[in-house]
């Protein structure tokens, strides 16, 4: 993002995210909350400036808390609050900024009503959830038994200057933190950081168009802008770039729609989404308005094409029916696809495609049918059709096309970008015949 | 992790990874680096003491990289090595450590190599990436044009009593990051931090069992191994619970034997992993072992658990089919649903599961179906059938089971835990009639 410090428009408020466990570190989980709360804040105008892991033992959870204090306004950790010996947050901010805990019998009564209502005895260790640093605010938690907990520190000892800062501490299961954000946390800041800038930030999304291109055919038209504090991004993902725009302040808004409309006018076809979302949501979002259907059948991707359109709320409009056919018997007795056909083209060929995306539009009786077919390895490629070959077909009320594609990746990012490159398929038929 | 900071056995090399990008700040772009490069270098006996993300403007990533190098004997950086105007990383860290560019010829022969190799003409911006700081060592990109560098700083200016550190920068795309991570940044680690303490991680997964419940039932005999070393973390996660333990030394393998062995004799059935795999990979592990064969039904989960099944290599051999059947009509033409029990029962009950299981296993064939029909949200609930209601059946060769479960989460953990307690349903029939 280019001249972020320099622009008038920047934010000033300073927030850090301090996700905490051990877990982290070693790599055995995902650190999934720095996606979603940077996203959630973003969209409420406070941009988070930095984030932290660290293990959750001692000495590293205080030393990231101070540091984050000393640059910021609002520190937010995630997880080590619940009930076992190495969740420590809690007792361990509540002593380095010298508050004591005292038990809380609200929270307590909610622990204790917890497992009441799903008739299983209190473990012992879980009473220290109650603890409370004095002085906190206490955020519910319906669906734990970790309340998070929020303090104004007034004054920040660890900050130049002092001034208040707040600390937000935050449990670490998405599905306890993610609604506790929702009904508290945004509240809570919009009470104690009122009226940021005015924040616009909007993803475009482009394919079949590399990184640099992209930038070029920008780059000139996108100047005049960037002098008026617009900021831009550009992130290359499997099969596909994304161009961002941030703007700040009353004129946001207006800066934003002229860098789209032209993107638009550069970008034509390679662009398929104009706001910040998968190819999946674009496709049901067409489908569902010209009322047309789908099916999909796949071999190497195994559900992963179904997975992704029905993350998509309303997919069940569109979607009819998706077949998953690993084994050539399955492509036979669910899809049709002719055993003569396997014997002399193979499972991975452009015949089988067409056949798997004609078998499976007609059985599942829809408008389109998306067919993959190929090698997602480690084992089972040759000379000839070599780990990452994969043929893709479409099926339509026009006729049948297919395309080849060599995607030789880690079976993951296979998965990825073959999923990827149907969608696309189908996407460019749905411009090229509008409805 | 309790007591990491105060055992001797703790590692003392200290490494710190920087994740740059203004996207990662936005919350536009899941951080999938973080997880990846720990985890490969823990395998190696090196653990990650801090990771931070910043945006990739110019003071923060220089702020960063400060920070790190005071504290650290290695930095790895990943992203910001583009052709784009907002990729500063390799630029920022020459100009923090007084290092001037040049353009190293070999690399620029690889970049004009690559975009010929693809028939497309070479932009003139893509240039920037064949220069190289001062000193640096080049790491080969094949499936790229901005190789990796890596630089010894010695004497490291900002590190207290000086002595030397290294920094490794990183291309963002993770299809170029992970084999240049193997080919190239794993070697160089083993030469110049050769031989770090023998390190065991491993991760145990148990299912049907509460957090506190769990710990209760270890504490006590746990307390013999962690006197001597042993470092033992929990993480509660959708449906199961996975206990971490971590040994260094000459002593590692032993200490964490032992405690594999007290987790097996206290959590029993409630244990489905020993190694540090998702259920999916018992699953088609024990599935192969017994050359026994699964087919899916899934109406809600949309192919979430045929895709979590197909990541597993090998997972052809057991996976038959799998029916993505959304509409009331896809369950009757491809299950063999009656009309009659969807009619009566509507088609989230326990009546349909069984005869989707039971359709399921007689179309593909198979030992086993699993069958999922229930209400992902956000809309479609009702009083009765709320939001997050779901019915599981499993046929079997011994007959037909169904549960009912209230998975009243975000659409998100409402498909990954649906499709964990459907796992857990075949896994505990598998535990019960071995073969």
């Amino acid at each position: 993002m280019t001249g972020e410090a320099a622009t008038p428009n920047q934010a000033t408020m300073q927030i850090e995210l301090i996700n905490t466990g051990s877990e982290l570190m070693l790599g055995r989980v995902l650190n999934t909350h720095q996606q979603w709360l940077c996203r959630k804040l973003a969209d409420r105008g406070h941009v988070v400036s930095r984030q932290i892991a660290v293990p959750d033992s001692g000495p590293e959870i205080q030393e990231a808390v101070r540091d984050s204090l000393s640059r910021s306004d609002l520190v937010i950790t995630t997880g080590g609050l619940g009930p076992t010996s190495d969740d420590l947050t809690r007792t361990l901010i509540a002593q380095l900024l010298g508050k004591s805990l005292r038990e809380d019998p609200a929270v307590l009564q909610h622990i204790q009503a917890y497992f009441e209502s799903r008739r299983r005895p209190m473990p012992e260790s879980t009473r220290v959830q109650a603890q409370v640093p004095q002085g906190a605010v206490v955020l519910p938690n319906p669906n734990g038994t970790a309340p998070g907990l929020a303090m104004e520190i007034r004054p920040n000892p660890f900050r130049p200057g002092g001034g208040a800062s707040w600390v937000v501490m935050l449990p670490g299961p998405p599905r306890e933190l993610r609604p506790m954000f929702e009904a508290s946390v945004a509240p809570l800041l919009e009470r104690v950081f009122p009226a940021p800038k005015r924040f616009v930030c909007r993803t475009l999304r482009s394919s079949g168009i590399g990184e640099s291109v992209l930038e070029e055919r920008l780059a000139a038209g996108l100047q005049p802008l960037l002098a008026q504090g617009l900021e831009v991004g550009y992130c290359a993902r499997p099969g596909q770039v994304d161009v961002r725009f941030v703007a700040r302040g009353d004129a946001a808004e207006e800066l934003v729609r002229q860098a789209c409309v032209l993107v638009r006018q550069r970008l034509g076809e390679h662009l398929y989404a104009e706001e910040d979302e998968e190819m999946e949501f674009a496709l049901v979002r067409e489908l569902t308005r010209r009322k047309e259907t789908l099916a999909l059948a796949e071999s190497c991707t195994g559900g992963l094409l179904a997975h992704r359109v029905t993350n998509v709320p309303g997919a069940s409009a569109v979607l009819m029916a998706g077949f998953v056919t690993y084994s050539n018997a399955a492509k036979q007795t669910l899809l049709g696809v002719r055993s003569d056909t396997l014997a002399h083209h193979g499972a991975v060929s452009e015949e089988v495609a067409r056949e798997m995306a004609e078998g499976a539009r007609e059985r599942a009786g829809t408008t389109y049918a998306l067919a993959i077919t190929g090698i997602a390895g480690p084992t089972g490629g040759s000379a000839e059709k070599p780990v990452g070959t994969v043929h893709l077909a479409l099926s339509t009320p026009r006729g049948t096309s297919a395309v080849l594609r060599l995607n030789p990746f880690d079976r993951e990012t296979f998965k990825m970008v073959t999923t990827q490159q149907a969608m696309e398929m189908l996407w460019r038929e749905l411009s090229r015949h509008g409805s």
